[in-house]
């Protein structure tokens, strides 16, 4: 094995970093499923004419993409809404045609690695297909924003707009050089450049200085549509407390295939920017070659997110509180250990057994490196008097105890 | 988009297929928990030379391999031990010498696509690194079945063997041209073909025909190595039914990499060959690159463990039990829907708030197809009386409740 290492920009995730993802992905999925989306999954490798042209010549080039030996020219994932419309369009007979689904998979982008960025990782999508409803747009903010809470986020700030009001406000100052898109890219630089820079880099495009400042002007005035209240109210009547909804009419969305609501979410406490966006597509499956079919939803910036529990120590990586180590004391006594841990993990304890009579400070050192918290011994003397020592290994309590007083002990909330 | 499907041996999970697979992955993972096995993930891609040339020139040819845009030679999961055998040299000052861990990801063959086998599948391994002492052994025999009877399979046979009992009984039999492991080969098929059939292979191989029967009554009339009898004993202490575990002296194992026990999972009431195996491996580790290390280990055949699933009807594909669907009466009660929606939700009952005012018919049949077994409507009749009507798809019950009165019904066990 010549190179001992993973390719740049892949991890590899030791168990204190895989248990804590899995927890924050169970928690996620649990949410999601408390509002009815199902889940979906879509294979590694697609055809490559299903992925590519789908997102720009730029994001074309960071598709991973090879000629298997049948001559198929096949391409990882690489979002998980192209996917998805594959999947709408080939099983449409199957299908509602209202679906809600979730999917959480991994996707590859082919980018220059630099902190924060891989070129594997984890995205955890809500979408619902088929209504134009703004039912299903408040929907989506409520799930993400009970999602977030879930995971236990105590400041969650959804930063919301519709893209027909920047279109609305901005279209008077597009020139024949200067689109309105290209003035919404510089104006959706609001949140992190001073209006100054944002000012001068739509000047540098050919706006002229005063035009510049009344787009500017314009937006930051800008008043919340009547679709985009409506779906506001309904997001607090599904329970998302209205302070944490904020009108942005500034924010834009780097997609351009938004044709509503846009949304994005901020978490105050860890500003580094979105934890995660979307909005409403209506024309977007149609484009990918499905049907028309109206469109909302989100994707999770899951990385990010761990980034986030980890800075904020909203898990704790450690094991979870009630794990056992039973110890062994010696070669004789193996099936009396055996036999503890097997009724341990009847009760529904999770349970380790050491699999050797080493040293009982090994096992502790064993036990205390793992963070398992708790260890019972049982030697002859404690075998005569029909009991089992538990040692709890943070406080350095021991006491004699009989397996079901161990068992109450460790089971109890 | 012009190919609307999926590679050839790859495939969607639509709702209801992968919600199932969910389920029992979720029981799987929590079976390998509760025994103290922690997870690893490694990336989906790995540098080739990592995987090339560890599993033999036939199994490379399997292997999915491609150079990205740096003129990187990459290659996709194709196993889980070859990534492990990497984590363990790579992260040796890091991970314990005694080390317990689970791995449930996909794996990626370019095989010929047919009925039961796929490109890419998933595979659950769990294995116990660092620790010759039959504990381990039986710990993985243990954890196997409780994850098969988590599952819910009521018959779990694990057929045992030591590679070490072939070699000793076999070793007589190989000639010049026929190896042991030839021998062995043919051995193995016992469980599949009549005893008439692995003669006729052995004498066609060119083993004498009164060699190639005595070779057969030699292995049949083996009996267990100490260590094995240790082992199996050992397994009824952490649990295993005696009656389970049946010493199979013809037991093989394709892989040549085993040193001691070897394992495979049977389901009688499914015979469709083995659900999973595994067996000790104490140089594999080494000859990947790594130190020294004693190994035992399972990988669990996922696809088919979902067919018996399926086959048996041991998890029902539905939804769960206790979803609710909201209907809307009236745009203008829309409000109210939402809100008895957002308290379902808070009581932690799955629950979804159909988005438009459709007939109520629609919304029915709706629910029904989804399989969703409780739908609560209100309209001005019940919102004037202050009552919410609870319908039961199943058996067309109605009952007009308050809203604590419907958490109630549905939050109760």
């Amino acid at each position: 094995m010549n190179t001992l290492q993973t390719p740049k920009g892949f991890r590899d995730f030791l168990p204190a970093e895989a248990a804590l993802r899995q927890r924050v992905i169970a928690t996620i999925r649990k949410t999601f499923e408390q509002f009815g989306f199902e889940p979906l999954e879509t294979p590694t490798l697609e055809y490559a004419s299903v992925i590519m042209g789908k997102y720009g010549t730029e994001a074309d080039k960071l598709v991973f993409r090879f000629t298997d030996r049948g001559d198929r020219e096949l391409a990882l994932r690489y979002d998980q809404t192209v996917p998805t419309a594959r999947v709408l369009a080939q099983y449409k007979q199957e299908l509602p045609a209202y679906f809600r689904r979730y999917q959480i998979q991994n996707v590859f982008r082919a980018e220059k690695p630099q902190k924060g960025r891989y070129r594997e990782f984890t995205q955890c999508d809500i979408d619902i297909f088929g209504t134009s409803s703004p039912v299903a747009d408040a929907d989506i903010l409520a799930c993400t924003y009970q999602a977030f809470a879930a995971i236990g986020f105590s400041q969650i700030r959804l930063a919301v707009n519709d893209r027909r009001i920047l279109f609305d406000a901005l279209s008077q100052f597009a020139t024949d050089t200067v689109s309105v898109l290209s003035i919404i890219q510089s104006i959706d630089k609001l949140d992190k450049e001073p209006s100054d820079a944002v000012i001068s880099e739509l000047v540098a495009k050919g706006l002229d200085k005063a035009q510049a400042e009344r787009a500017l002007d314009t937006i930051m005035n800008a008043q919340p549509t009547e679709t985009l209240s409506d779906i506001l109210t309904k997001a607090v009547a599904l329970g998302v407390p209205s302070g944490a909804m904020q009108f942005t009419p500034s924010l834009a969305r780097g997609l351009d295939y938004y044709t509503g609501m846009i949304v994005e979410v901020i978490l105050p406490e860890y500003p580094i920017g979105s934890f995660g966006g979307g909005g409403r597509y209506d024309n977007l499956i149609e484009q990918l070659g499905g049907q028309t079919t109206p469109a909302v939803g989100i994707a999770f910036g899951f990385d990010r997110i761990i980034e986030a529990v980890k800075a904020l120590n909203l898990m704790s990586p450690e094991a979870t509180a009630k794990t056992v180590l039973v110890t062994q004391f010696s070669a004789s006594s193996a099936s009396q250990a055996l036999s503890i841990g097997a009724s341990l993990r009847h009760a529904g304890i999770p349970t380790e057994v050491y699999p050797a009579a080493d040293k009982l400070e090994k096992q502790l050192k064993y036990a205390d490196k793992k963070h398992i918290p708790y260890v019972v011994i049982q030697g002859p003397d404690e075998e005569k008097r029909g009991v089992i020592q538990l040692k709890e290994l943070a406080t350095k309590t021991k006491t004699d105890r009989t397996l079901n007083e161990i068992i109450d002990i460790l089971t109890r909330e």
